[in-house]
């Protein structure tokens, strides 16, 4: 097995300035559970990448931002609009369910997106007390499919529901491949295009662990009220928090989240153009982000897998080769002179 | 104020042999969620501290683990006994309820500590549908009172306990000072005393984050089955495992948990000998772990807390100063100057 | 066994008014879910006898009731403080939990009666993140040992509640009683004492099944708004409503939930005077509603329910004996007799 | 507004058979929550039509029964597979998933039923923590949309459910009808066929409410001991209950379900023929059970509702028209006789 496999950004490890921030952290006492230097530093540090109203709530993981964010926009009997391959429904488990009681409502969508047109089929009954009230729609960037919505797009979903008196959320576990990918700014994508409130990812892009909710719209003050007891109710309040702020104001104050983003997606766009003429691989959707789904000769499976690790989808031969920040342009040329050499013997 | 405070445990750092960890485990890729080298040597090294049938998942933090280790030992319809001070109780909101799904029966208890007679007080109307069935005991070790529970006295509790069909729980946050202080190994005062199942305390013996849920009887299978499913519905499964697990073999694959709650304990132990004498300071419970409390002239309070960080608890007076990891005879002898000095100025 | 017997009020049938009330209202077809004609007269009698302002909400049970009223009260973080002895602590298993989401902070309580002191004592941490924040009170009347709070008793605990922004909750399974007992009006005892939000009992006072939680205050539009949500997602929408409101006009249209209560109260009272000097009987509560507890001659109790069935309390020789609206004082008598003859056997 | 209409089944009043047996039941005193007479009773009757093995629990309504049934065969990490057209999915809010903990997983199905390739396409992720466990199906008899599964449909999705380990669950809201429609008795259509929970419909039935969950696999004995818990945990449990038990006596005592059911079948079945040549009304689904859909001229809607009550299903003129036990011929001339008038006038 290769040092780096494609699996998933989740297996590689911490970015060294990242590390490098949590030993800085490492000074004596500081006050637990927020009231540290870094979450403060943290504070200004998003809200100068998302405006000046944006405010963010540290958490453990990407699933307990998700639960948290979408559980203090959503009334007890509400229902979270979300693309049926959304992470939220298949990945979570019952968290969305049975931790926030929230029900979804999945859409199909192709290549992961969803639109206006998509989510109105599937919002109806409003002020029917039979039926869960729709009350926000989740988005993910980039998508589970390796597919990034332009910014007229989110803009297009969050007029939508607005509209109907829904909230938008964006999962944002790549979000940083996202604005890679399309060269635009976090507000752009995000609060400057209606954007509510954003789970923000940081784990799948070099920190230990780590990431955040942030509440982009500056009148939601009741949500901004409630997110920190949810928080703790939701088991997402680390103690020690300033070692999780320091990682994302390592990632944010200066541009390594930009980087670590560009090279992944590069990595990814490169493993598909090196692909593209190869027998038997078949790229399945657009590579936008750091992911590349194809499908392949069935045979080649199990053999590649004996030299890379990576993740089958959806069964027949369906795979996805994920691209990580410390992805090299060696992993890549050595992966695909392996499939290569495969595909030849078959 | 000072560099070190004695607020709690956890506004400490971390220890430099978890941190040096930490980065040894940087290396490329690795199996996410526990799939990892460094959790497959945390089990053994918990088999070793615990006994052959011990299993250990790790967790994000302490609630994590106690709402996950309840909610699995408990039918939906079940209640969980516990001291009135618990921590579950008093510090974690509504996870254990809206969370967990956990009806809690708190019970009044000298110095944080329950007794078979305390609980059977308040358990009853079993096999009545109207009331929530009691199935299981929750003790803290160390107490929330700085306070210990003896090896016979937990032993008393899971004989009461299984002799209803409970199990017994220990909310293990600072489980290695209540060993310190007994100078019994880990197995001696869990798995062998009959406890069930263990929240293990990481976070507040100097990692950056970190506890785990132990399930210490072989036989619990249907337990051990079910915590994955439930660790990830209740948000607690980190996606790079292996830098919690790293952490936790740090901490256990030697004496680090024990040298550092040893240290911790002694502190506690030093201040509170230094204070017996002083004047307008009287000392509330038996100092066993790596907290004092005690009570203090009300006019000291707001002066001593502008040198140094600590806790007023329950009003008129009431203090609490924990010790930590870090705290060094200095720390102490400066704070007890500084008391004396508010003192005689009185 | 006798035909009638003092084990509980929820034992007797429905009264012959109310059951001619549902046979009236069989006609054909009517709105479902609560646009019948049956519901809109309710809305009217309920407004007669509690106040312009208050919106009623029929629900199928008691349980129910407190679930959903407290629910709609109290945010995702919030707690409920309740008397140790309440039904709602006691007797309705995990629902406050496991649907409501609620957590419970009991107060030990004389005589089942809460006093702002009390609930003093239990109530902090506000702002705290680490604590469910106290944001409800809720009182039994007449409380689950047969006492009754005077409406001085019940604004003093209003005013307390209000004063730290919480609400005051009733669970009236009983209220007629209390109401009967103190021969006040609904409104005096509730809304005009400060009461933001009831459950009213109707099973237990005669209904074949139906409580109904009301809203008393004018300006609680959010909880006006939220209670249809909840109660169809609490599983208490009645589809044929017709069928429950019915049932509640027929009681409140008139005075029949006053002759049934004071009826059931004379009988307790009838019953707690003839025992009064009876040999091996102690009369342990005040008996101001329906209940009458005591403290019998252990022996006493298994031959006494050869003859009538009760319930035991406590262990020990702790007894209830419970009157109904349809308990006679032929029933008493015989009753009275049986346990003298006992009595005078042993 | 005639006095009969064709909105829904549950705006029928009670079967005066069944009135008079809540009536009969109205003597003295008797056990509540489920020891009287009537509730044994019950327990016999539904074993000589579901087998001996079966065992039933009277609740208050058909979301209570579903939601109760679905958490005792569901873990807390599973899911459940229904229809995307279910009455769970879309009529029962957030109930399932925020009282009863549960992850529906809706499937498109064609006519409202699931086949087992279609439930195949989204059972997936077999022992994958990430991924809520499919746990069980649920199908609707009669369906959403008024057509029935055949006795072999039911087995067969039985046999593919148990063969992944999952329990096969029935909405019975209206299984009367499906029985009535298919000439089959109860436990062919069920426990022959290999389902193992039904929701047993009566308020749509003509009772005054009352519904139950039947446990029909003998067993499924965790299911049955479980059961009695979750029902009052669900607020599901009736202190009268001879009063709901006497109600189901009536029905299932005899034939009572079947005359009932038949009687609203064949009213659907007139009405559909009837229509079937007129202008501008298209039958859309098979009429099998008490239900017919039809797309009408959209001009047509509004003033056929001013004179007889029904749904609007769909937009666009989709309409659902409902009979019911009480459904007469002359009902159904007339609406054709005003549908017919108002064609014509087009």
């Amino acid at each position: 097995m290769a040092t780096r496999n494609f699996r998933s950004d989740n297996q590689a490890g911490v970015h060294p300035e990242v590390l490098a921030a949590v030993a800085a952290a490492n000074t004596a006492h500081q006050p637990s559970y927020g009231a540290d230097e870094h979450t403060t530093r943290l504070q200004d540090v998003v809200a100068s990448h998302f405006g000046a109203g944006a405010v963010v709530f540290p958490v453990f993981n990407g699933t307990g931002a998700n639960v948290l964010a979408l559980q203090a926009a959503v009334p007890r009997w509400g229902s979270v609009v979300c693309a049926a391959e959304a992470h939220l429904n298949n990945d979570e488990s019952t968290a969305p369910e049975g931790v926030g009681g929230l029900k979804l409502v999945p859409v199909p969508a192709d290549d992961g997106k969803l639109t206006p047109e998509a989510i109105d089929r599937h919002t109806w009954g409003w002020g029917d007390e039979h039926r869960a009230q729709p009350s926000a729609v989740t988005i993910t960037q980039s998508t589970e499919l390796g597919t990034v919505y332009e910014v007229d797009e989110v803009r297009a979903i969050a007029e939508y529901a607005h509209g109907k008196g829904m909230l938008l959320h964006v999962d944002g576990a790549r979000i940083a491949n996202a604005a890679a990918h399309l060269d635009v700014g976090l507000a752009e994508l995000t609060t400057r295009a209606g954007v509510d409130l954003l789970s923000f990812g940081g784990t799948k892009n070099g920190l230990l662990f780590g990431d955040a909710v942030v509440v982009l719209r500056p009148d939601l003050h009741e949500l901004v009220r409630s997110i920190p007891f949810l928080r703790l109710r939701n088991l997402q309040l680390a103690s020690k928090m300033r070692f999780v702020s320091a990682q994302l104001v390592a990632l944010l104050d200066g541009d390594l989240w930009l980087r670590s983003a560009r090279r992944a997606n590069a990595m990814a766009t490169l493993l598909a153009e090196r692909l593209s003429d190869v027998d038997g691989v078949r790229i399945l959707h657009r590579v936008q982000a750091n992911a590349v789904f194809a499908e392949i000769d069935q045979a080649l499976v199990a053999p590649l897998q004996g030299a890379f690790d990576f993740e089958e989808w959806g069964g027949g031969g369906g795979v996805r080769w994920m691209c990580a920040f410390d992805t090299t342009e060696q992993d890549v040329a050595d992966f695909v002179a392996e499939l290569m050499r495969l595909s030849a013997a078959r």
